[in-house]
């Protein structure tokens, strides 16, 4: 068994950003998780919207935002201003001391701009560094950090990181000081056998088992980066994932994805 | 003398926020300053034209915002998103150890909506108290915190507050455990003793010459609050207040207004 304190690290998606009630709903039961926490946020539709409202045109490849300057403006302001105070005020109310992030605060999270050989994703940036120690005595101040997934290169220059990336990155990061749990929390109950049945939940992955799913095109596209991402995240230190519907932060019986080695 | 360390409170307006270069040059300026710092910026036009391009009407009561829900909304997303991260995109290029914070991060700063007898300000805080253990905190970790001007009520709302008084607030505050120089900087030299002349500026204000000039109207109508939030903060504790351009910050010869009691 590990002396280490345990850290609960939570990634929550758009579904539950866009919608009040259950933001509101998982705000609390986030709030009442015991122990250090730590928060990641993804954007939900409202950059879309708002760049749509300026008459910004979003376009995606392969499920990314390609964010041009204009782009980059409306991520930064949706992201790190009206979703990330809004998250922090509510958990305020909630009698967690949270504060927002992006990765420039105390150069939190350090990237560099994506050069890909073939695609211009504009102003995105890949994780280089996790301020850890920094990041460790915030939590040791009894705070609870709230991340966006807007990062910076060090140089100035504000950049658009994955979430699910940003929460995988902060969980190995963590892992070298805490014992690390990260629950992506979706719409969804976990990791599926149909992807059209919420019943045929895949309650234990493992590497053997992934592996063998693959193979048997039982797992599909979207959720394959999804997974090597978790993987990767435990051959690096992460000691438990877990994939499912937020409820699952309540209430431990609930059914979800844990994937171990 | 006191054994107090010292803090440089820096308050930058609009004027400065608005324009790219002088907003390059305030950054690093404010970054060569030795010692503990704390950087509060107000919001400058942006808001304003973001308002307006989403198709809402800003409205303005002396000087100060109306702020409805969708209003609240915008000036969230530009103060805490857009300018406050690139604010500390930019210090940290400087090497700067930045966060930035709206006064929900941390319940830094706890406000209260006003209720003003005949005019409905809408969500408008204004400041019951501030997180000073907290900050101190932050500040002895070797952090440059950089406030924008939304606060809220620990209820859960985010309210839009005035960023000179969030600035006096802090210097009252932080006057408790450090000695605080509290510098508003602006795009004029000084207090003027003839506001058309710049070359006019009033080198030392005190309690008795600033009664002597109100009485002679030789100070006007907008200068008069920002003067009496100045000597309530010196009344409160704040060791010393500087008015003038942000030069004043760069070099100590430039001539400025420097208020004490």
């Amino acid at each position: 068994m590990s002396n280490k304190k345990i850290v609960t690290l939570v990634k929550i998606g758009g579904n539950i950003i866009d919608d009040a009630n259950e933001l509101q709903q998982f705000l609390s039961d986030f709030s009442k998780i015991e122990g250090h926490k730590v928060l990641v946020h993804g954007g939900g539709k409202s950059a879309t919207k708002m760049a749509k409202s300026i008459g910004l045109v979003p376009q995606m490849i392969d499920g990314r935002r390609i964010t041009d300057a204009a782009m980059l403006e409306v991520v930064v302001m949706i992201y790190a201003g009206q979703i990330n105070k809004e998250v922090v005020a509510q958990l305020q109310a909630n009698n967690t001391n949270a504060i927002g992030f992006s990765g420039a605060d105390g150069n939190l999270i350090q990237s560099e701009k994506r050069n890909h050989p073939t695609i211009d994703y504009g102003f995105v940036g890949d994780v280089k560094k996790v301020n850890t120690t920094l990041l460790q005595t915030l939590i040791e101040a009894g705070i609870t950090p709230v991340f966006c997934a807007i990062t910076h290169d060090k140089k100035g220059q504000l950049l658009n990181t994955n979430a699910d990336t940003i929460a995988s990155e902060l969980a190995i990061a963590l892992s070298e000081v805490y014992e690390v749990t990260l629950n992506y929390c979706f719409e969804k109950p976990g990791v599926l056998f149909d992807s059209e049945d919420d019943s045929s939940v895949i309650a234990n992955m493992n590497a053997e088992l992934y592996s063998k799913l693959k193979d048997e095109k039982a797992i599909h596209s979207g959720m394959i980066p999804k997974l090597d991402n978790c993987f990767n995240s435990l051959n690096k230190g992460v000691q438990k994932i877990r994939i499912g519907h937020h409820k699952m932060l309540k209430n431990t019986e609930t059914i979800c994805t844990t994937i171990q080695l």
